[in-house]
């Protein structure tokens, strides 16, 4: 059975050390996360998910969800129970707007424990996390009367929320979506379609769910241009606020996939559904934008998640399994072989999950912070700089994260040996689980092309400029720091931020006359943004390391820790930049030369 | 639903116009495979495949195995027919010896046939194989009265073969096993012990099995030194050679496990089951390896197979799903949007699998053919270059093959986005399936290990330098050779070998005085070489496919989209040598440096 530990004191080394969340002090929620309350607060929601969470997530896989014949889904065992006490807890408003019951804490914590979360159960962790976006887009697009009616509920808990966009013949190409709405004529909606692959669509866990769905209004334009938003309630509220008569949706189904097994994904039939706009009419797909840097990097968080608990539990099992000698001689000359840590290539598999994840997390509090910044700070500049960040860095962290992630666990199930197969030890479920995150709110390859084609050259290029001049500085700054532990990967981040810019001069230089060059390069520049950026984290945590272990403070065994595994990431993943670089510089001519029949 | 078309041509290819499997007559078998009969025979089998294999496979999958109360376990319906086919039409004893009903066609075949079956049917097609690796072990290390009694009904595909090696607490490290093995004074042992992911231990598809066991003979030495094997038959053969009495073996239960649902994986309990010992007492493990690499190679064409399947998949899926628009223009404008294959990130991962799988194809033919020489030839410097090529690919074979295989499983669920993570689609049961690839048969790590620790060091390297040698006298005989396709398949082929030969140098400089060098550097060492030798059979396809156009022979289309897909796969996965090279050349030291408790 794999257990979970959640990394408390890795993450207020990152909050306190290494991004010194104290200098946001002036930002609106942050003077009341003190240190002594953000450790207190990630220490109980550890124990939640250690105690509560975690020991219903193998169950959950096993025992699913399962519909009746009159379209009521049952949630696996026990996850209403939990969910309850997720939400008395006050997880789910934690960073919401304190006018409708939130904590108006800052949304970087609410980021730190939906990792949390997400490693003890991802699927229970969907429940809340799809009600959590439902929020923020209901909270920034909808009219005072609809915010009053359901934040409070949602943010209580009480009611829960989805995001219906997908339907059988549209996924990426939301332009071809059919769902229609007609108007009541007192200012309502009856929304008619099919909405697939519907996440936590309907379930027993709350007394009411909000459904937030992509339709076209009779007579709007076709294509992007003539999507509108609705809020579609399970039960419409009545003039208390209570849920009163059930709407006409239903769940048509529930799918049988990979895995997330404990979460339902749900087929939603729309049979004329009362709906009310959010937003303008036609503005469906911007307010379904401003909102998806806030869920990509949800999922991008859900990849990190996964890959740590996977680790957790690989480096126990090699701990203890005992099988073969050390190459450098006998190291538990009392038993019968060695356990297994001390061979390389376990080690190898250990080390680029170690380090993967702590630069990963890093990046996650980093692109929250900033996102806290672009969302709260009174300064303009503060806050487009922000939002600069979070628009460059979202891409890269849900398509990396979720790709490293998963290819993490895939390693993590390798440790185990023949047992990592098998289903009881738990290993394999977070392949299955991590899975979906490199496809769903975006598929990589979308993310990918969001990042070039979009976030690159918008504004001239800004965002970009503006995480070169970041890294430039860093570097220009700790040039001479005299710590030798930062040497290595100083000199990987100064290769790779090279290797960067040249891949971004190739695509200037022969994207515009060809755009199916952008295309080609697309997932390699992703892929090789993620590396230059995870080694800044790790510059960043072994300057945070060396100016602790300077001073004799704190822990020296997790600092002395993080210089080897920072050291270990410039050599053993930096010389992948290149690799990429030749990739992207040889172009799609390759790539599309032949004709779909001659392949 | 998946369908699978088994690649005929591409083989005929391979062996007719790349590897000329007519300059081979003069070997036993080869002069009946013309290249009509070999055709003939390829057309058969794909037949079986498509119509009854590969329509088992997802039902084989949904309703797995059972296991009764009494230890009886049934295989999915219909698996039963199948089998009797496949035995009836002689594909079992395809490449075994005509003295015992064996076709006696060459292992080439028998190879390939091993993955047109398994990427139509993988939990099935392990049936067939696992017997087909015990028939290899009794011919080779059995007496004349085990063969006669055994091989004959193992061949007609009455009884089938297992293989138990691994106990609960050793898998890996065989030298810990403890199953014994006591002599019954009749020249029969008494078996006694508990083996687990026994493959198809159990089951209802022949009327007896027969297990081969690894065991400690009573007084033997510890370690592997004293470790013999043995024949456990299901059911004792009578004096007419019948199955008789039940023999004291039974299968205590049965894995539930992340794929290959169709084949139960079975903990198999002896209890003083009567066995015969093959070949000499204590030097099961002597047996064991001679047979090795034939299991490894048929685990690696599992690689292959998935990822054939998978891509082939994605293909027709990626000309029929419409969603977006082409970059470089509207590609289908009768229709809502461009297929999916216009897109190049979609082209980019087909392409991935298709560069892959045909060069990985063609390192199988290559090496079966080897194989064939090694068993076959009359010429002891030939059946010593044989025996030097299979010792050194056959690691790199099971390791490359099947991760990559895996990650193209992977890769194919993706271009299917939301649809791939739906088990009714079938993408995900083959990422399920191909998975177990990479552990069993000695894991991935192991593999590493054995080229670098065990097959580069024999001989004095006498098979790393036929293997260089063979690729320098390629790239000097076709230096000049005025086809302009061969030119980037050369040039990387080059660069490759370049770093190939610095990755040996900086083993020999580095790995004698600390071992933990070697075993760092074993997993890129292995990966790098299997790129190499991959980019060796694009400069063969390609020269074969020049040579096709040049003569005007054939089917140009298939020529030309050689030369498109060589030069891809020398732009796109040769850049990966010098990551390779930069990792083996960081060495051990970051990787071990942590202890334990440090993680």
């Amino acid at each position: 059975m794999p257990a979970y530990q959640a990394p408390v004191e890795e993450v207020l080394f990152l909050l306190n050390d290494v991004f010194h969340i104290d200098r946001h002090a002036n930002l609106p929620g942050f003077a009341d996360a003190t240190p002594d309350v953000v450790r207190a607060l990630l220490e109980e929601n550890a124990r939640l998910c250690a105690e509560v969470l975690q020991p219903l997530n193998q169950s959950g896989d096993k025992q699913g969800c399962t519909r009746a014949a009159d379209g009521a889904v049952t949630a696996p065992a026990g996850f209403g129970d939990a969910y309850r006490l997720f939400a008395e807890g006050g997880w789910i408003g934690l960073a919401a707007d304190p006018e409708y019951g939130g904590q108006g804490l800052p949304y970087t914590l609410a980021a730190i424990v939906n990792e949390f979360v997400t490693a003890a159960n991802m699927s229970f962790g969907m429940y809340p996390g799809l009600t959590q976006g439902a929020i923020a887009a209901i909270l920034k697009h909808g009219s005072g009367e609809l915010k009053s009616l359901y934040l409070p509920k949602m943010i209580a808990g009480t009611w829960s929320g989805t995001m219906n966009l997908t339907e059988p013949h549209c996924g990426t190409d939301l332009g071809l979506l059919r769902t229609k709405a007609a108007k009541n004529g007192d200012g309502s909606y009856a929304i008619s379609g099919t909405k697939i692959f519907i996440s936590a669509g309907e379930h027993d866990l709350t007394e009411n769910i909000v459904h937030l769905v992509l339709a076209r209004i009779e007579g709007a334009p076709e294509g992007t241009k003539g999507i509108s938003l609705f809020v579609v309630p399970k039960f419409i509220p009545d003039e208390k606020g209570e849920p009163g008569k059930r709407n006409a949706v239903t769940c048509g189904s529930i799918e049988h996939k990979m895995g997330i097994h404990g979460n339902a994904t749900c087929v939603m039939n729309y049979d004329g559904a009362t709906g009310w706009l959010i937003g303008e009419a036609d503005k469906g797909m911007r307010a379904m934008f401003t909102m998806m840097n806030e869920a990509r990097l949800g999922v991008g968080i859900q990849g990190l998640a996964l890959s740590d608990v996977a680790y957790q539990n690989a480096l126990a099992y090699a701990r203890e399994r005992l099988q073969g000698r050390s190459l450098s001689g006998v190291k538990a000359p009392g038993k019968p072989a060695d356990p297994i840590i001390v061979h390389p290539d376990i080690r190898r598999m250990l080390m680029n999950m170690k380090a993967f994840n702590e630069a990963a997390r890093a990046l996650v509090v980093w692109t929250a912070l900033r996102g806290d910044v672009a969302e709260r700070s009174q300064d303009e500049k503060e806050r487009q700089r922000g939002e600069d960040h979070m628009g460059l860095l979202t891409p890269v962290i849900k398509g990396v994260l979720t790709d490293t992630g998963f290819r993490n666990t895939v390693e993590a199930q390798q440790v185990y040996g023949g047992h990592g197969y098998i289903a009881e030890w738990g290993m394999e479920q977070f392949v299955r689980d991590a899975r979906i995150a490199m496809i769903y709110e975006g598929a990589n390859g979308i993310q990918a092309l969001d990042l070039v084609g979009r976030k690159l050259p918008a504004n001239g290029g800004r965002a970009l400029m503006g995480f070169f001049k970041e890294v430039d500085a860093f570097l220009a700054e700790n040039k001479d720091s005299g710590d030798e532990a930062m040497n290595p990967v100083l000199a990987a981040l100064k290769a790779g931020r090279g290797d960067l810019e040249k891949a971004t001069g190739w695509l200037m230089n022969n994207a515009m006359k060809k755009p199916d060059n952008a295309g080609a390069a697309a997932m390699d520049y992703m892929q090789m943004f993620g590396l230059v950026a995870l080694c800044f984290m790790w510059a960043k945590m072994v300057r945070a390391a060396g100016e602790k272990l300077a001073a004799g403070e704190g822990d020296g065994a997790l600092y002395r820790a993080k210089q080897v595994t920072a050291r270990y990431f410039a050599e053993r993943m930096m010389p992948e930049t290149a690799a990429h670089l030749a990739r992207i510089s040889a172009g799609a001519d390759a790539m599309m030369a032949l004709e779909p029949d001659a392949f």
